[in-house]
């Protein structure tokens, strides 16, 4: 069972609904997050269905635990959720678009990215300035140097800001910076990661693990949600399979399924999906096609010097033919 | 090296290719099939790369081995290969729907079934009257009687016939009754029954087995074109991984990847890709938003009580829907 | 429900139980093999379950549809079975070797393997005459030339011979030379062959499918069965997984888990599991660790050229150190 | 290329170095461990190459850069390394017995089980504090609390103790209680952690992730020996595959390539790797056979009641079974 409080309850009012958990002989776990508490109840459940606990002061939401996630869910929240990126509004009619290098590499380099994708289109800027890397030799991005350069670029030319968060120590340097935090799939199961980044007001890019079930990447989502931090969009980016001509095989059937399952946006990436920039922009379509809120594209200007996947990055003006392409597909299904 | 010979190539200019290959100290291996004989040649290539085999009389193209697969690749044809299955084109412009239930069950139920797919804009009927199960008390389809209640209900309605062989002992039975002869995922290594249909005039659809890499996929297909059939038209229905809430993973990556390495033509199987009729339709517009050339989905009146795959079966009118929504997508991807 | 017959149950009593299924309102499908007839029946069993058909002259098993496969299941047969390959008993005490070339290319090598194997103490002789190959354009094995050399070399050493069959027609062909027939891993789901084996009287030597979970395996064996050919060695070869420096998984939770559910004979193939001869050593030991009744192993005198699988060929006197190190494992599991 | 400087380099050693690199154009990247400092080079390694860099005092060895792993490979030791977990060897002649429950549920059953896998043959107790669970709402450890009861049982029965880290922040309040900090799968490529423990003296445990080639696996511990922790014990604890009657695939493969690749010790977890207490026994004395160095096991005074992986974990009776079975494998492959 799940207690949502509503976001002006009172501590008095908390405090009230706990107490009368633990009366039932259940126990309580509360998690106080910076817009809303909830609490989840551990115990003999039928006890509490009984209890008129819905009418309790402050109380929201009373939620029976059928599924493992609870707040993600379709039942919690029938209607779409709607992120709003400082004004970018993410699971929405309009498809949103995410473009730039996997990693910031230079001032200059991403000034001109950043001028090329949003003329293109796009309205969010991604870049790592923490870049995770299978090998330790590997370059690691330029750190908070990097983080300077997105918002500088961003500001210039009006886009939004969204990076990738390694470590839990770099929350609040990452919110000085950024207008959305990025957790990659190789930190899907970091549940640390996810409790810190559940704590801030930002919005959250979750992307799926290399290996985890829409089960588990809805549970995933589920802890950041369940510290307050409901303004989380999933990113389908491809699963790990035997097929080795491309880096990873997209889930495309993630997309219907997560917007049956979940009220959250998702959005595509087809770059990090294919590994390879030629498949880029009929997968780009095709994630559209099946009902994606949005893409993330790795785009360059010069992929074969890129520090990092170059082999997966459009040229520029490659990426103003996907935008156009998938604006075609957007307006079919309802999305323009 | 492959040495594909001319259609109308006599027999002595194929004895004077085959004794040319020995004189120069390799082996020959003959396919001789019903419209064109080809000859792979064994043995170190470097002699052969000299000779200027091209100007004998009745050879048309002489390959060298770079890629595990050949006649079914791009090098080799550069063209898009359009598949007639009697008429209807498959890898041309327009997109080609086939549909149909998983099994035969009866004469009424396919009659039913081939006219509401025809309304709905199908060209080809699908039916499967010998059925390969994963048990050996499950259905196991009607056989021939199923056979002839597809040729039927096809020729009440103007449709063409698909349908698949488990037993190589059954082609002739099978090209008396249908248009176009299906591989199923299952058989997909079974290389005595590709190299059977290799022998056949009829068009064959070849699904992609559960765990089948792309390049095992295109050399699948190379059996059935080096024994002369050049008619195969490539089907995308989903492989194995670890997720669990889906049948199976559409890899519709595959869709631009098989353009590209290959000329043969690629259809999209989403009901089998999915297991759901839920996620069929999203995912039918995302295999055409893609690339590829067709569809072919499980439609059945009544999907509580098929004999199998209901689960997956689309009841007739959604079928209507789907063909609408599909349309859309071609048409801005210029297919229509 | 199936309804397993006595061996020597007479057609009249045939007859009389498929009658008396027909009376009830239910379907019989009825399996002739060679040595017994089965039944299974088809509609809702709860009629079946009040009639005391194990009373019924002829009837030696009624069993109730529980899990999807029955004839193989440990609740069948509680008692292990030992597959007896004219002679050599596999299933036993005794841990059970198969070794010899992936092809067989000569009559020489294949003789000079055979004495090397037979002296190293294996019992019977692996080689195929002919291979399912993924490229048309590979060596695809010397036929029935091939089958004699097997003989020949089994005979002149004692051995036994097992070999693959991949086409329905070559039943007769091959039992006339071999003393078990292999049904390989891409054949695992070809229902035609395995029926067709099901009505040999040869034992089977059945692999798993590259993608085919145990589940399913072990409804290729009750295909087989289903048949009346009880003598069925199901064998380990590893699967297909994202894991690229082994040519396939080696999945040795099988072993023990079939051994659970099934009561027929595992053997282990460490050669294709690993793909590599460096690892076949203590992957063969870790199957009989696991609890395998015997052992596929590849060996070729001259790996390096090898008409197929040479990496993962073991040389002869590697192999008698597999043997030896092999037996002091199977001592300390109880096998000897 | 990789520069690892002797343990008793000095500063002044170490500038020169690193001014030598600076002076031939390349770029240094310093790691500066608590035991000796490793420097990678990065740029046109030719000019390295016949730089006669290893007579520079304070070098140790000079690498170049073939593999994308360096420090854990056989090249860059050639012997086997030996960890030392306070007296008790990983990787020596012996196998090494890690033993406890799946998370510290309390003093009272923590104290039974170190007394009972003790008395086994048990050297290392293990159990979780701090629990990765997929779900926010369930058991997440007792904290601090179970580190206590971890240290009071270890101290009261000899045994020493691993338990895992999720956090970077809890390093040091885990090094007070531990004497092996062990990095969990789905924390196998949380860099930030990996880099972390590697400024730590403490012995680490790495799991394999659940879909890490083993390639990522050994770029995995490069991080934490990067960082001048040479301490790295290596476990395989299964992959996800298709396969569903098991909860992973333990992956045995990976024993002896490691093996081969690498001088660092592994141990084999069956309980994670199979999922079921059933198929436990089995595949350690696999994993003995396949020569891995030492096994991980669950076990549970009451698995019904446990707060987390019940059905995987031993009974003590069944623990002290599988010690003895798996000391007589060891035996025969010259481990004891």
């Amino acid at each position: 069972m799940i207690i949502v409080l509503k976001p002006n309850a009172t501590k008095k009012q908390v405090d009230h609904v706990i107490a009368r958990i633990k009366e039932l002989g259940l126990k309580p776990m509360v998690s106080k997050g910076t817009e809303r508490t909830i609490i989840g109840v551990i115990g003999p459940e039928d006890v509490l269905r009984v209890q008129p606990l819905e009418v309790v002061p402050g109380v929201e939401k009373v939620m029976p635990v059928l599924k493992p996630y609870k707040l993600v869910s379709r039942e919690f929240t029938p209607e779409p959720t709607i992120v709003d990126v400082r004004g970018v509004k993410i699971g929405g009619k309009a498809v949103v678009f995410m473009a730039g290098p996997c990693s910031v590499e230079s001032r200059e380099m991403l000034s001109d990215i950043a001028k090329s994708v949003k003329h293109a289109g796009a309205q969010i800027l991604r870049g790592g300035a923490f870049k995770p890397r299978s090998s330790p030799y590997s370059f690691q991005g330029l750190g908070e140097e990097g983080l300077k350069y997105l918002r500088e670029a961003a500001d210039a030319t009006g886009l939004r800001v969204v990076t990738e968060i390694l470590d839990v120590r770099d929350l609040q340097l990452l919110e000085r910076y950024t207008d959305m935090i990025q957790v990659g799939a190789r930190n899907m199961q970091n549940f640390e990661l996810l409790k810190e980044v559940g704590q801030s007001k930002k919005p959250i890019l979750l992307k799926r693990g290399l290996s985890a079930t829409i089960t588990e990447f809805l549970l995933a989502a589920e802890y950041i949600l369940s510290q307050g931090n409901f303004n989380v969009v999933l990113c389908e980016r491809g699963i790990r399979t035997f097929e080795t001509l491309t880096r990873f095989t997209l889930d495309l059937n993630a997309v219907p399924i997560i917007k049956q399952l979940s009220h959250l946006p998702v959005v595509v990436d087809p770059s990090h999906g294919t590994g390879s920039w030629e498949w880029v922009l009929p997968m780009a379509r095709a994630g559209i096609a099946a009902g994606a809120d949005g893409l993330i594209i790795e785009v360059h200007p010069n992929p074969e010097i890129a520090k990092s996947d170059g082999p997966q990055s459009l040229l520029p003006k490659k990426f103003t033919t996907l935008v156009n392409e998938v604006q075609r597909i957007a307006a079919v299904v309802g999305r323009a």
